[in-house]
């Protein structure tokens, strides 16, 4: 994930941007992986670095360090930030704890603990917001790929397989890169998490109502003049620091590692020239494994009334 | 897969190829899936069509088959072919039988069980023959990108993930798709299979020896005049009815779902024009599952000698 260089620039820049804060102060890595953004704030300043992870990349991350004479500085904890035991309070928390539709898989209840537990009174949390945002697409490829295929294959009809391609297409959100083109309204707020205040609690059910006016982009490939497929796609933007450096996984910037997710349903939906498009979307983190995500999506348009539920495991 | 129109096209031709032998008489199509192949035959004119297959897709093929009315000419059976029981001995067998690196995952022991037991003298077995061929490649992108990489990361020097990133990067066969102008020798055959007269026996160890002079191509790129990294690519050329009908997954031809299968090695090896690489290959299917397979490699070029085993799982 190093290797995305957009998500990675975004955290150096934000780090260069509060140079002055970390100059001198002690900063907590939380899932610090291989290390590199507890490299930043020790080359950055910071008098020394808790670089916590609980998975065996710490081993390397140890190597990392030494390797970069910086093993004074910066002192890596294998082991669960939940679990860590340090002697101090620390002044930053730095993190990249952002997962797929920004909360799959996420370790940010790892980073309000370490928040509650860890950090002194108006101290640095890096990333301080993160915004989850979501906007109909349309993807109308998909559809004539997958499903409207079956029906006359080499003059055979496979009809009988729509059913089962719907079923696989539609019952797990969708990891791809959407271009900014294929968006069809404005994006709404599904959450927009404060770091310095959001709770754990909050986390249990994120729920919000939306109403969107769909545009017709002229850029829109595949489209009738009349109609368009509708999904619903997840945006997200992550501000790094307020108002400064922003890390964007919206669909119109420079793609990431997190792609985009996409909740298909299982028809596409027609839409004209600013339809209006409202309903919910409830996510619920798993029961059995709270790093997994339900949602449930209502949907309503034109007259027509969808509702449907995902599971992101 | 039957949007893989490569595929599906070089059997549909196959078919039209032995139309004459083909009408009236009875075929098995070992492994029918949808049921694909067992509809082209029957426009072909076969009398019936014994399409056999173990999993559910059965239940689709057998509503594909009375949705193009051929409910009278296609009997669907839901089962192992080793356990099938029917009333006569067929003219025809028919399968898509070929897994990565042609063996992996192959259904070949099920054809060969079928030819045994239900071919009639005299009849025809669709592929006829199959063959696996390797080369040597060059892919100095993949090295760049995943192992050098880790020597300066935004200044840092992550070298102590070089192990872990080669481990990932060496220990399974990997299936990319691989362009004809990576490929620097002329290909050797690991195997060449006539489904007439294999037999499972056989299937058991696969071995062979190689020795190839290296050539470059001038559209190789990212090499320098005179080295070249090195890695053993498996090509795989099959033909449908001899030497008319070829479904070829080469490097060369167009692309496949089947891609191509590179055998890496956790560093490259420099090659000069005309060098000779020689050594060995061997192929056995797993004790565990039959289905999965041992790969031991063996290189020797400039001086250097190179042995590594890769498992496909």
């Amino acid at each position: 994930m190093i290797k995305d260089r957009v998500r990675t620039d975004a955290y150096r820049e934000a780090i260069m941007l509060h140079q002055k804060f970390i100059e001198g102060k002690v900063v907590m890595d939380v899932g610090c992986g291989t290390g590199i953004l507890s490299v930043f704030c020790a080359r950055a300043g910071a008098k020394r670095v808790y670089a916590v992870d609980a998975s065996e990349i710490a081993t390397q991350a140890s190597e990392i360090v030494k390797a970069n004479n910086l093993a004074d500085k910066i002192i890596v904890i294998h082991g669960r930030v939940e679990d860590v035991d340090v002697e101090e309070k620390v002044d930053v928390i730095i993190s990249e704890w952002m997962g797929y539709m920004l909360l799959y898989e996420s370790m940010l209840p790892s980073v309000l603990f370490a928040r509650d537990k860890w950090l002194k009174p108006g101290g640095l949390i890096l990333p301080s917001h993160a915004t989850l945002f979501m906007a109909p697409i349309t993807n109308s490829d998909r559809y004539e790929g997958s499903v409207d295929f079956w029906c006359d294959v080499y003059g055979i009809n496979m009809s009988a397989l729509v059913p089962l391609a719907k079923k696989f297409a539609s019952e797990e959100p969708s990891i791809e890169i959407v271009g900014g083109e294929n968006v069809i309204s404005w994006p709404f707020v599904v959450k927009h998490i404060d770091c310095y205040t959001f709770t754990v609690e909050e986390f249990k059910s994120i729920t919000t109502t939306y109403k969107v006016s769909s545009m017709m982009l002229e850029s829109c490939s595949n489209l009738s003049s009349d109609s368009s497929p509708l999904d619903i796609i997840q945006k997200k933007r992550r501000r790094a620091s307020d108002s400064t450096v922003v890390l964007s996984t919206a669909p119109e910037d420079e793609p990431t590692h997190w792609h985009q997710t996409i909740l298909y349903f299982p028809d596409p939906i027609g839409v004209t020239q600013d339809q209006i498009i409202e309903g919910s979307v409830t996510i619920t983190p798993s029961e059995e494994n709270p790093r997994c995500l339900n949602i449930h999506l209502e949907c309503s348009t034109g007259g027509q009334n969808l509702v449907k539920d995902f599971a992101m495991r």
